[in-house]
């Protein structure tokens, strides 16, 4: 259960099989650096090409294809008092007919007071004056290299994980991903100091930051798409475009963990879906979309 | 501010200009009996054939087009101590793939007990024996009737409103319609005891009911979705398939709300959205699909 | 087997269950004029507001529900020499980053010459001087009145036909539709005077016209689906949102065709249908979108 | 202009950076062995694994990034007298509700006879056994590696080609692909001896080929999405899902041609695209869809 301090020196904006940066093993905690969405760091100097430059891969030791990588996030620190966002919505997100209508993408500056709990607009319109929101760290881009000797883009999501961009992935909660390759290769970017749902501005605050997380390897139980656990929910997360196909990969998902894990037949499962499950969209903005299907840990207890 | 106890004697299957069924103004409550979405009443007896058959039509004395109907849902009454669901999962919310292995699509009854707060399978598997849930009623089906003279079925929803299938249309809340002939010309029916997100079984809890509610007329202030509010949110309702397409009205919808109420620009709204936005899937199972945009009161609060 | 020259005096914005105009049997023709899509005249005058007035409706003697109507358009013949579109594309049909640039969605007008077979844009921009396309005259809109007591916007389109805006749907076509309520009520217009696939523009050669049409009475053969037929091929079309649901319909339609009439089983009809079938988009512009599922009879023929 | 006969001896199943197997030039000729979907070779032993192994990549000296490849197809033989395909169509192509109606996915084989210029079923069922169709062939597959450093599977398509399975791309046709690399790196394979529209039985007639075609580099001239050319059309592929999605890139890219190589302003190329395009559904299958827009010679005779 070694502590890794990790200084990354390369960065990728693929998820594939690259060379592994560190070694470790089941239990081992890692803190390690990330750039923002653009490549720049701490210092706001840019270090990497976008988009999403990865941090890693980190290669777990008896990690083998059919197993399962769970990632815990311990720790999110914000390392720059600044982060940026696009101005204006993604147009994807309002009707054709209405995307005229929208301001142009713009970087806009804000700045992030970890005191405070706060971030604020450097230039804000007269309106948001007053208006901050707070912390609430996420990792946008994060998972492992995929299967068939793909070597996926960091703008898009899929099986892997990668560029979900849910906001649920925070400090605290565990992200489950399906190893496709020895040893797993994960890597991970992109924190965001706070986001929507949807990422309906094209992005969240975009920062760098410093990670903590613990990884733990589960052998021979095979998952298909990323799950995740946090305080209150059980989720699992489809990635694929239209909407309707992540929602369909994700409830496929969350019905196989309810049949291995709560014993539930299909017929009980989906019973207790119907009344109990809520959706999320991680982000709607990416080539690939991302939808949560959640269950609140509350309704699990009901089952018992 | 009169208070009418309305007994329905005529059901309808479509929203359209109907013969008024009762003429309220605004401030009127009303208490009414809604129909199971298949047609059965308190007693079980078929009294109107589906989809989801209305009571109403309501005439609203000095509504006009132009003018928006708020109605709020001061109670919801089970009037029955049974409800039905159908079994299984609706086909479209797996993957195509994964269809043939859904159980078959039987209608299923479910106890209603509102002493204890619960809703009870009657033959549950044995994983779900000691399993119930608890009443959270809403109403699945409502809205005014549309413009351009048509009449739309109630299997569905629009701009009128209509089979929106949201769970948070419950009890407290209030929803706000388009009026788009005069009189408005509410219908309401389809009660559900409780329902996950996206009535992903095709059904809530189906079952009669009692409710109680209060209209107002806000005079020549147009909307163009359905909108709502509770206790913790603002949301607006966009109703249409695909569900980017839904997920776009409602963002629309409720960027021109903070617009218009709360003195935002195009700019200030985007970056207030981005940040604070969340979705949710009011039904992925009709003809047309609901997506939610939603904002959480206290969010709104940080702009003051 | 009469003729009837019927000069229509009430045009209709909904295809729905509207006082017959005329009623007619079996095997008669008719002659009527329609107006073009924004309600002008033969003189360009103003008789009805748009979308899509429709003529009609004709009351089939003897139709049931259940039935089928079959139309055979016999002849489109162009009765002004002005038709006009809309400039620019649908913002539909390009990438959402693409929509800004896009030229505004004027009006635009069209000279409509049947001796030269030609239509000329009144102001061409300078690239399209000497640029003509033919006169290939088409219905853009029509059908029957719905089931369930609905009454539907002839801006769109569904089980009952209405706005599908598909060019095969011209002279020498026939064109069927599952009858829903007695009478069947057949109601058309809209005609182009040409159109790409898609109506991209959101327009054909919009102008008035005159339709030639024989009715014929398919009774107890019960289609799901308007369905086509012209010189060279056979077609179902599925209306809905997105593409996706309406080539589902069409194809489910098609997959009915073949066994109910040339007696292919499932499996048969998958191989037959996999090797041959043609998909086209007859338009992605209306509410619901329009594709058909289209066999060369070329094709069918080496079945035989 | 050489000629190069090239036997592979590895295959990919991801079109990325892999090493070049042969590098040619500018006019060069190349005839080659491709596998069919499943790795099988002439002699109908395995020689790779699925999906879709590819022959290549061919290394064009003096490819740069920017540049376009075009690629003529000069000849594909059939290599084998049998090939196969799945049983029943795609669960993608039917409504949900439909998908339990239809067939399992057997694997179905077919005789392929070229001096009868056929293709029948091995194991007709009754209602085929007089049924061939004509060998088509085409390619299924095929493309340049894409840029960004990804490998991206030969199971999908995208801006860099790949699993289209659109039927144009036979023989005569040439097609277009952006070069992301240097060397541009192109692969192919994947051959049908026939296919209709959409792939919906999700094969074509899969088998073994030789190909014969003829590489032509066009420096500085970038495009976006592949094209195409045969004897009667020019056309463009979006490759994305939905259906949407990929129509609008290939509009998109169409618009662009219009502009930059037949001199039409937006205005003119929208008018000109409403009244003569054409949508293909390469294919509805694969994670990507293909849909292709194109537009007949003789229409763009018009213009001159």
């Amino acid at each position: 259960m070694a502590h890794h301090i990790f200084t990354p020196s390369a960065f990728y904006q693929t998820l594939g099989a690259h060379p592994a940066a560190l070694t470790i093993k089941h239990g081992d905690t890692v803190i390690t650096a990330t750039l923002d969405a653009n490549g720049f760091d701490q210092n706001n100097v840019l270090q990497a090409a976008d988009p999403n430059p990865m941090s890693g891969p980190f290669f777990i030791e008896g990690a083998e294809p059919g197993d399962t990588l769970a990632v815990e996030i311990l720790k999110i620190t914000m390392t720059r008092p600044t982060g940026w966002t696009r101005q204006g919505l993604a147009w994807h997100v309002v009707p054709a007919a209405d995307v005229r209508t929208l301001p142009p993408r713009e970087k806009i500056f804000w700045d992030i007071a970890p005191r405070q709990n706060s971030i604020t607009l450097q230039n804000p319109p007269p309106e948001l004056k007053n208006w901050s929101i707070p912390i609430v760290p996420m990792i946008g881009c994060f998972g492992v290299a995929p299967d068939s000797g793909e070597a996926i883009s960091t703008a898009t999501c899929g099986h892997h994980g990668g560029n979900m961009d849910y906001r649920r992935f925070g400090e605290g909660a565990t992200a489950y991903f399906p190893i496709a390759v020895p040893g797993a290769l994960f890597f991970l970017g992109d924190v965001h100091g706070a986001q929507g749902d949807g990422e309906i501005a094209g992005t969240g605050i975009e920062t760098s930051a410093e990670v903590t997380f613990t990884v733990r390897l589960i052998k021979g139980k095979p998952i298909t798409w990323p799950r995740g656990e946090d305080e209150t929910s059980i989720f699992t997360v489809g990635n694929a475009r239209p909407l309707e196909l992540a929602l369909q990969y994700a409830t496929a998902e969350m019905l196989a963990w309810l049949e291995s894990e709560y014993g539930l037949g299909k017929i009980a499962a989906s019973h207790f879906l119907g009344m109990n499950v809520r959706y999320d969209i991680g982000n709607v903005f990416n080539p690939a979309f991302a939808v949560a299907c959640r269950i609140e840990k509350a309704a699990l207890q009901a089952l018992k």
